[in-house]
């Protein structure tokens, strides 16, 4: 039997850790210093969760989602994205009970079947955060900022904010009726997806990457000049606060992002050092009606989600560092033979228990190739432990760096200690 | 529309993150001072992975994996437990090509289709170790020095260590033969997935929890007493060095574990202070013929799983405090009129940029309320944003703790922060 993972699923190891390490504990700080806290959602969900709450119309919907019954019969899906299951979430457990505005933030593995491509995994990794209870601008600036401050702690320099927005249930059904009015004599130039997409959920045509569609999209009216007063009125507020934190942003009247359940403010980051469609880092929006469509309280809410694979790929070809700064040395132990394995024991449980890197060579090598092998796993040190050492109750430690050898006696068990500081 | 997560599994949050973040950064500390490196696999693989790593015969296999086709009509499984994972991920992408041994460690949510009752949910999360490449029982001691040591570092006083060696390709097919000669003239009084036991995986009957299965075992020959000379002498240099790291340990001679995989020595750390069959915390073993089986070199390996679950509700009934340590203070605001949120993004950049912990009051109430919600809420300070600090550019900080308050410029943002830490 040869196995291999899953098609459009990888394994994470080495290298790929430390990026992942380095962003996800760069997140938590930020998120603890914001007031976020954490929560985490099943894998899977009742399938009915998704079609309802990110919309029939999607391409998630459509195309994209691992759906399976268990063996009840009840249909189970391995959730696409991370919103529908924190809403369902703090519905059933009445989070919005407590104090509000409750700001949660997530870090989840999501699936969905695409064709498998650079960036793209039927597995993948997201960080999202959440705050419902409070419909007021300051907040779609406060995860705004977040965004923007994660990102900028991460050591990316270049980037753009990208803003627009979507309108409330005043104005979207008026605009939605004369953007149908602009495409309904160019029905024919739109490709298959898009003429289902006219009557399912018209606004996902802007997510279509194909030229002809985008070509029709450029004079088809956008939603943004067809806001109500209210929208215009709070869309200005988060600007204004926006401003007031010196974060730039750029107004993009075309976007619309690929989930029906956006409202109002809708932003996306870009790292503008990246020359690719795939540019985009992050996004998010508000959404004020879908705690209520799945019959919780009216609940309004913004949040946005960082894609962490595409945000490693791009740390990568940014040049960004992870490096790890511990402060401790580290020792890779030799034993001459292995009748001196219960004294390396004895060795390495006083460096573990104070909180030291060590590791055995189980090979017993001589000291030589040791050493080559110390130097090439960035130890500090060797440790040597033979005939003269297990005789004289000590050690002898080599600084691989410094050429330098001492031998220590373990009865002053601080003198080894204070070497490795 | 009325929702909730699907049967078996629930959401994690609140005091629950607390213990997951305390146990998980406890790991993630002693596996990188024993030398160990994460490993992340995708939460599904293909079935067959499953049903010939884990074993047809186990009731995992039989009974609780959630299996699916995707779009193309290939079995998927949800994993049920992470060995097998890493196996194929360490074989797929030659990480023992590299200096061995190999020790990873992976922390991630399994799945397994039981009856949900307490401590044994659908969706479960496991915390593991695997070393591959060496056959020496120096590693079956490090690995249970580990995991012993990982216990006591979480709080664990009264554990116990139970160990058992269930023999080599050498001595256990002449012991089951002679256990299937026992207990043949007693099939009659097994249950019925102990008789399908007796063909299939005749050891997988020592897991049986019915009393007249565990009646009839009680006088059955036990693998340990049948052990061949070179399995003796392994297990004599396991307990030797166990003994030399004075780790205490109980020898358990019908224990055999779950899995068909393991060989040797197997073992388990149950808590002493809970008083219940689930006080069992974690196990694991040998297994030096998984990697072969599965087509890879020929890789001796040792590991072991905690379920992170059952550890939380231990330390939940035994006390154990995951206190946070914050050392800095943290600031509840409360602004007096809406106009004044600009000034008060203005502090809370300051503030948040310099780490320390804020959050805004979104209701604009009055300071009396607005000091309880602060003292609920578990903060230090309250600070007032009203007229008067607004035209003196300054804040008023409230010691909630101390019922002090001080007025602070901004033009002075040292003492501001000063004050914070």
């Amino acid at each position: 039997m040869s196995l291999s993972s899953p098609r459009g699923t990888s394994d994470i190891f080495g290298e790929e850790i430390k990026y992942r390490d380095f962003i996800i504990s760069k997140a938590k700080d930020i998120f603890k210093v914001f007031n976020f806290k954490e929560i985490i959602t099943p894998a899977f969900e009742y399938t009915e969760l998704f079609d309802r709450g990110i919309g029939e119309g999607t391409d998630i919907v459509q195309k994209e989602m691992y759906t399976f019954a268990d063996k009840k019969g009840r249909s189970l899906t391995l959730r696409p994205e991370g919103t529908a299951s924190v809403v369902r979430a703090i519905i059933e457990n009445k989070l919005y009970a407590k104090d509000l505005p409750l700001k949660l933030f997530y870090i989840g593995n999501m699936f969905r079947y695409e064709r498998p491509q650079k960036g793209r995994s039927r597995e993948f990794w997201q960080v999202g955060v959440e705050v419902f209870g409070q419909s007021q601008p300051i907040l779609d600036a406060e995860v705004i900022w977040l965004l923007n401050s994660f990102y900028k702690n991460l050591g990316f320099k270049n980037l753009k904010l990208l803003l627009n927005s979507i309108g409330c249930v005043e104005c979207r059904p008026s605009y939605i009726k004369s953007f149908k009015e602009y495409i309904k004599p160019r029905m024919d130039m739109l490709c298959s997806d898009c003429r289902f997409r006219f009557d399912k959920s018209p606004l996902r045509i802007f997510d279509c990457k194909k030229d002809g569609c985008r070509k029709i999209l450029e004079k088809a009216p956008k939603i943004n000049d067809n806001l109500c007063d209210n929208c215009v009125r709070y869309f200005k507020s988060v600007k204004k606060y926006l401003d007031s934190l010196e974060i730039d942003y750029e107004i993009d009247s075309g976007m619309v992002r690929g989930f029906d359940y956006y409202s109002r403010t809708i932003f996306e980051i870009i790292s503008l050092d990246i020359d690719s469609a795939q540019n985009a880092l992050a996004g998010g929006g508000r959404y004020d009606y879908l705690v209520k469509e799945f019959s919780g309280p009216d609940l309004p809410a913004v949040g946005f989600a960082i894609g962490l694979d595409r945000t490693i790929i791009q740390m990568k070809k940014l040049n960004i560092s992870v490096a790890e700064t511990s402060k401790k040395k580290s020792t890779y132990i030799v034993t001459m033979k292995k009748d001196y394995y219960e004294y390396s024991l004895m060795v390495m449980r006083l460096l573990r228990d104070n909180n030291i890197i060590c590791d055995l060579e189980y090979e017993n090598k001589n000291i030589g190739p040791a050493i080559k092998k110390a130097e090439k796993l960035n130890y500090d040190y060797l440790m040597i432990i033979g005939d003269d050492e297990v005789k004289n109750n000590s050690i002898t430690l080599k600084d691989i760096k410094k050429y330098k050898q001492y031998e220590i006696d373990l009865d002053n068990k601080n003198r080894l200690l204070e070497m490795m500081e």
